[in-house]
Parts: structure tokens; C-alpha cells; sequence
């Protein structure tokens, strides 16, 4: 070991034990630290940095459909809260409350916002009052409160970030539609940036959105085998309208409520991307979202011409667009090569004196450490090829444990098994949507609802569970 | 008036009443509206974009300096707070205390962040330990609240949005140097991007923020004559590291404290812009941050080939970078004179049938209503050129305005005199260093410190107030 260097930090291996894996790494990838507010935590620059390329990327994707920024207050009145019903119902025991501000008591309680239906229905009856106010398509970037009693980090935590889109039309047709369009938006985003293919459904009636008429998410699996709820999309039909007074006047002078949506990603995909992706040397990360996408590691930097060699590399890829680090620090090649992999850095470059003097460079891709010559002539183009490469090795690693770990199933003991023979995973099998047979089969096999799949399959005639006529297929999985 | 036309919403003349004009802006320029939570706003689009190309400007000058942004909770335990004397002094009489999570009572109460001085030394206590960890420079993007009485749409309210940049440095020279190049950076920021010319200033010792060693300050003067502090960065010393328990060890292995600063500006600045560059007609905005730097109004819509040739150039513009709006409503084309002006739009394209068959277009300045022809072929450049010269002309007149409400004063009588006869403005006058005589002078003129220029002037060798020698040359004003 060369003299000052660090020790690479070792990780628990994900097959002893899953949980201490995912906490390791989430620890030693620099991505958080835990704080002395319990539930909280700090997303450090690593991990912010990660948010902030999916933060872009989506925003740009809103504001192309049509979607403006805005910002509301961080608090709720409790009177505001309480005006739809089932809204209040499904929140308020999980809010904080703010009683005092300085050292005077308030004469009305105010929440921490868990989310901003209430606040949004607030504005939007001020703001909107004709059909030609119609649609407003807004959305905020913005941190949420819900007092958990279990955290971990960014799969569960009392704050989190966040976008939540909300948006008013004049028509069912048009927020239904906007709904749609989101969820797609968000597999898409899933698929394309974060190489994390997802099931896109519909939730059960038990498991909607506090308000909602309908709530579609989509669904992705875990290494574990565990689902994990990526994104959500509601429809709100013209209940918060109602309870809320926005009404509109239409073309022909009449009185019209107006429809509702909302939809939302939070942090929590940071986490999916660690359980979708990781491995035992550490984080994987898809090149659309990795703060530092190439790592150049002179190898002999002490050798003459080394140094400048790597350097004139990283200015080429710098100013090529590509998010790139050179790391001569004093640390050996061995260490760095262990540290960005432990770091999930995508695409590791090594140059040394014989690289340069045969005109290449070598590209080792994460996770796969397939290694490629790229000739120093084409190397912006061949990063960006190695680049798509990793992606497309990740998404096709990722479906194939998702089609692996997916059984079809005709009755609560053929769950049963196929969960104790091959671990958990997303269970296929048919419901006639009675919320107890919805309820048994979880109690029996472990394994709730995740969705009823816009992609319906006829696994069978029958519910998994009664035997009676079967109304759909569901996605049932053990759930984050 | 065209069928279906609004009205242009009328404002009240700043000359008139400035506050009700002020008001009069924000709600109708669309920048932000009022909600049931007293004290806080919804920033509505308009607004919320102004706020997204200062953070877009700032955050990338930010990270060329080579900070990194992280998030911290918005929560902060009390004993947390408690840990540095002065700070919690300053701060605790006006945060918001969340005392319950759900339906529990919380063991310790939870103030919302005013500030994160107190969860930044935490985080640096847990990850600095050796002089190979230092600097940190560190940023977060975040809104914090304050329990303030009085209320005003971005100038003061209880919840605002703002970046705190909080660094530590092995040694006090390198913070110093920090906490200098940020004022710096704010200060060009201030004049490069909004136009608005600024005095750079350390605040005398009543004025500093709590728990810092020295509180330097920029310090811009509004139309109506009154300061507004418009961005600060605090040198720390040791004070907050002693406090949190913040040490490392140096190349010789010794135990070594760290140095701090933090530094932020905030939503505030858009009251700025307003209160330094508005008028009559409506807001004003620097083509820097205007969420649409050209609308594009057609002329004789109706007529053949009108809003295809305006369609045309809309694409060219957007298609170079500038932000452009089109409007082809129905509208008359002196409505949309009218509202765009209100917007504050920095420059307006008129093309009618004429222009189109002479191969031009007009372009119309904000606020000066300068005219020019611009031909088609040479569009995207002289757009770029007149919006230099709308941002070069509005920071012109903004330093007249400051240079014409700068008076040099010798005595308590003087200032009093130069107030009443020209009205509010900077004064600069000397001070021997006594707290005495600068609550004195406030007393006695409504004028009180602003900051002790950098660039300092012999204006007198005495205190304006008591007549001792004078320490140093003081920009005394009425401040907002």
C-alpha cells in the first residue's frame, strides 16, 4: 500500500445481508449522513448531485408538455386541511404540527405540508374563474413532512424532496388524460435515465391517494425481490373542486366544476436505483443520473507525460458535455480503481505510458468491467458509445431479474411456493376485487396488492383466493 | 376595444403612493398571490421563474468556485440551537416550533430552520477530521422561516426562499478570502445580472448577524430612497466550530480548529428589482432574468402571412437561446402593448404586413420605449444587441438614481437637511466606532448604519454625531 493511502471501505455482501448492504452503501458512497433530528437526514453531495440530475432531466420534460413552476407555503392551516374529507382522513395522523412561533402560541395549529392538494385547491379558487383560465399545469420542487415511525434512508424518511404536479382542466377527459400522460412520463423517465424497467398500473380502491378517484403508479423490483412503489399519478375527479369551491364559467356562460390531477417522484428513487442496480463492490449508477460518469485514472502518473496526457483527456470530454473527474491524487490505481467502483461510477478510463505511446486509452465499464481500447482519436465519440452500453447492459440485467423473480400464480398455495422456492418477487394472479380476498392474500403469502397492470394477462378464470369470477389480473409483491 | 377584450389592469402611480404601487405590482404583474397562511405567498409562475434564472445564474457560478450543493433537514432540535450563545440569542425569538408529530407530543420541540449554521457545524463535526477534508464549501437551495410581525410580498415574509452557502477552511485567512469572494460574487452578480448597482460594506458591530466575527453586506438603494440589503456573507472565526466541537488534525498532526463563513441571498432580491427599476407602466426586468426577454406581437394578424412570418421569427430567437413569446390571441395589438409593458418584458417585436413587404420588424425597449428597425436577416443579432443596451441603460439610471440620492453630510443637521430637501438616499458621513452615537444619528434622522463602505472617503476628519475623531466613513440610510 502506497504510503498515506486510505483503506477502501468494505460493504457488507448483499446475500448476507440485504438491509446492511443497502445502509453501507448509502454510508460509504457518500450519499448521506444521519443528523441528530431523528428521521432526517443530509443528502450530501454525492447524493444531491444525483437528485439534481433527475431533477433537470424532469424538468425539462414537464415544461416541454406544457407544466410551470411555482412555490407554495411549507404550511398548512388545519382548517384548510380538514376541507375534504377522506384528504384529512388519510393525513392528519401522520403530519407535524407547528403550535408556536416564537414564543407565542398560534391561535390556529399549521401542519407541515405532507403534500399540497389543499393549498393548490386554495389557489386555484382564487385564480381560476373561466374556461379560458383552463388547463393550469403546475408543479413545485419542494421538501414534505410525514412523521414515519421506521426510516431508512431515502426509502422512508419524515422529510423528503420531491416534485408534486398539480393541475386543473375543464374537462374528466382532459385530467384523466393529463394522469395518463404522467405515469408515462415517469416510466419513461425510469426506463430511459434510470435504466429501471417498471410495471405501470392502477392502484386497488384500498390503496388510492387520500382524495383521489383513481391512483396509477408504477412499480419496480428490487435485487431482493421487493417492490418498491417509484412514482404515482392521481385523478381527483371534481371532489377537491367541490369541497373546495373552484368552479368555472364555460363558453356558453354556464357554471362548470373543473377536474384534478396530481403526481409526483420523490428521493425515493435514489434508493431504487441502489436496490435495482448495486452489487457487492458498491453503487451502480445509470450514466443519465451519475455525478462524475467517467473516471480518469492516470496509471505511473509520475512518468513523464502521463499527467498531461490525462489531463488533455479530461479537457476533451469536459468540453464535450461529459459530466468527468481526473483523480491524481497521490492514492494507487488499485485503491481508485476500488473506490469509483464503490462509488458507481459508470465508466472508469486508465492511461498510462504505454497506452500513450500506442495512441489509446482503456475503458473499463461498471458493473460489467468490460474493457475496451479507444483510440485517443476517437475518444468522445467511443466514451459515448461505452456509455450507452452501460446503460443497456444495466436495463437488460435489471428486466431479466424482474422476469426471473415474476410467477404466475392460480392459487394462494402456488404463491406460497414460488415465493419460498425462489425468493420474492412480483406475483402474477387474478382478483374479482373484493377487498377481502384482496386482504387474505396477503395475510397468507406475505404479498399485497402493488397494482392491477394496464397490461392486463388472463392467468386465469378465477380469484387466486375465492375461486369466483376473476375481474382482473394484480401485481402482488412483499413491498418497501 | 376588440370584442372579448380585457382590460389592462390600472396601478397606482408610485408618486403617488410607492407602498400601494409596490403592492400593486406583485399581484398584478402575476408574481405572486396571497394565501391563508398569514405571512407567506404563493409565488405564481411569473415569479417563480424570475427566482429559477437567478438560481440558474448563481448556482453555476457557485460550482465554478467549486462548492457543491447538499440538503439539510428543515428541522432543528432546540438543544441543537442552543449550542452557540449568540446565534440562538438572534434567532430563537422568531422561529416556527413544532412541538407534535401526528397526535404525540415530541420529547424535545423542533424549531423550522431560520438558518442552518447549527445542521451544517453538526454535519462538519461528523465528516471533518484531517486537514485532507478541508475546505468544505458547501451550498443548499432551501426556504427557511421566520416568525416575522409585519408582512410584505418578498421583502419580508415567514417563509422565503433563499441559497445559504456555509464553508469551512483549515485556516482564518482562507475563510476571510471566502467570505470576500462571495460578497464579490454577489455584488457582480447584482450589477452584471439585474442592472442594479451596489455599495460592498461590512456592517458595524450592532448590526452583525448572530454568532459571526464580521457580517459584510450589499446595500442597494430604491427608488423611493431606501436601502435594502441585498445579499450578505459572514466571517465566523472559530466561534461555531469551539461551539459544535469541530476540530482535525494538520500535517504535523497537531489538533486544529477550523474556520467558517456562510453567505445567502434570497427571494428578496426580486422585491429589488422592482422597487430599483419599475414604473408607471409596470414592472421592469433585466433581460438576465426576465422569464420572457422578447414578446412578439403581430400587427393586422388577420392579414395574409402575418403570424406565419411572426411564427417564423419566434422560431429563430428560440432556436438561438432567447426566451420569446409569441402572442397570437385575439387581443388587440395595444392590449398587448400595454400588458407586456405591466410584464416587464425588456423588449417587444412589432411585424405588420408594412414591415413584412419592407424585409424589417420593430423593436420596442423597456422602459424607454427606444425604437428600432431590425432586419429579419440580421434578427437574432440585434435582438442580442438591444437587449445589451435595455440592460446597460437600466443600470445607467439605476446608479444616477444612486449617485443623485448620495449626499455627503458633516453633521446631524446636514443629514436632516439633505433628507428633507431631496428626499430619502444614502448618506455618507463619518463615525467615530460608538455604538452611542450610531443609535444617535438613527434617532435623530431615521437614518441608520447601512455598512462601512470597502471603498472608504475622507468625507471629515470627525464623527458626524459627537465630533471625536473619526474611525471610519459609514453609508447611513432608511432601509426597508
Amino acid at each position: 500500500m502506497a504510503k498515506n493511502e486510505k483503506l477502501v471501505e468494505q460493504i457488507t455482501s448483499m446475500d448476507e445481508d440485504f438491509a446492511q448492504w443497502y445502509t453501507d452503501i448509502v454510508k460509504k458512497a457518500g450519499l448521506i449522513e444521519y443528523t441528530s433530528v431523528k428521521g432526517c437526514m443530509v443528502i450530501r453531495p454525492y447524493g444531491y448531485a444525483i437528485w439534481e440530475n433527475m431533477q433537470r432531466i424532469l424538468d425539462n420534460r414537464f415544461k416541454e408538455l406544457g407544466h410551470e413552476n411555482v412555490c407554495m407555503p411549507m404550511f398548512i392551516p388545519e382548517s384548510l386541511l380538514n376541507k375534504e374529507k377522506d384528504h384529512v382522513r388519510g393525513f392528519a395522523p401522520e403530519v407535524a404540527w407547528v403550535t408556536h412561533g416564537g414564543n407565542e402560541k398560534l391561535e390556529e395549529r399549521l401542519c407541515v405540508r405532507p403534500t399540497s392538494e389543499t393549498l393548490f385547491c386554495e389557489h386555484y379558487a382564487n385564480i381560476v374563474h373561466s374556461y379560458r383560465d383552463l388547463p393550469k399545469l403546475y408543479n413545485q420542487w419542494v421538501s414534505v413532512v410525514r412523521w414515519e415511525k421506521t426510516t431508512r434512508p431515502f426509502l422512508r424518511s419524515r422529510e423528503f424532496l420531491w416534485q408534486e404536479g398539480h393541475t386543473i382542466h375543464a374537462t374528466a377527459e382532459e385530467a384523466v388524460a393529463e394522469t395518463e400522460q404522467m405515469l408515462n412520463v415517469y416510466a419513461d423517465f425510469c426506463e430511459q435515465a434510470l435504466a429501471m424497467p417498471v410495471i405501470k398500473g392502477k392502484k386497488t380502491e384500498s390503496d388510492k391517494f387520500a382524495g383521489a378517484v383513481s391512483t396509477y403508479a408504477i412499480e419496480a423490483l428490487m435485487h431482493d425481490g421487493k417492490a418498491l412503489q417509484a412514482g404515482t399519478s392521481h385523478y381527483f375527479g371534481d371532489g377537491f373542486a367541490k369541497a373546495f369551491g373552484i368552479t368555472y364559467t364555460d363558453q356558453n356562460n354556464q357554471i362548470r366544476i373543473p377536474h384534478q390531477t396530481s403526481w409526483g417522484v420523490t428521493t425515493r428513487l435514489i434508493g431504487a436505483i441502489i436496490m435495482t442496480h448495486g452489487d457487492n463492490n458498491g453503487l451502480v449508477l445509470p450514466p443519465a443520473v451519475a455525478p462524475i460518469q467517467v473516471v480518469i485514472v492516470p496509471v505511473a502518473q509520475h512518468k513523464e507525460g502521463v499527467l498531461e496526457k490525462a489531463r488533455e483527456l479530461y479537457e476533451t470530454l469536459k468540453s464535450a458535455g461529459i459530466r468527468v473527474k481526473l483523480d491524481d491524487s497521490e492514492q494507487s490505481p488499485g485503491w481508485k480503481y476500488s473506490e469509483y467502483e464503490m462509488k458507481g461510477v459508470p465508466l472508469r478510463i486508465e492511461i498510462g505510458p504505454r497506452d500513450i505511446e500506442e495512441g489509446h486509452c482503456v475503458a473499463v465499464e461498471r458493473p460489467t468491467r468490460n474493457k475496451t481500447f479507444i483510440q485517443l482519436s476517437e475518444l468522445t465519440e467511443k466514451v459515448r458509445e461505452r456509455l450507452q452500453a452501460v446503460h443497456d447492459d444495466m436495463y437488460k440485467k435489471a428486466l431479466e431479474n424482474q422476469q426471473r423473480r415474476t410467477y404466475s400464480c392460480r392459487s394462494i398455495d402456488e404463491i406460497n411456493k414460488a415465493l419460498s422456492e425462489n425468493g420474492d418477487g412480483f406475483v402474477k394472479a387474478m382478483w374479482c376485487g373484493d377487498e377481502e380476498c384482496e386482504d387474505k392474500v396477503k395475510a397468507e403469502t406475505g404479498a399485497g396488492s402493488r397494482c392491477i397492470p394496464l397490461e392486463q394477462e388472463e392467468i386465469d378464470g378465477k380469484c387466486v383466493c375465492c375461486g369466483k369470477p376473476a375481474k382482473c389480473m394484480v401485481i402482488w409483491g412483499k413491498a418497501y
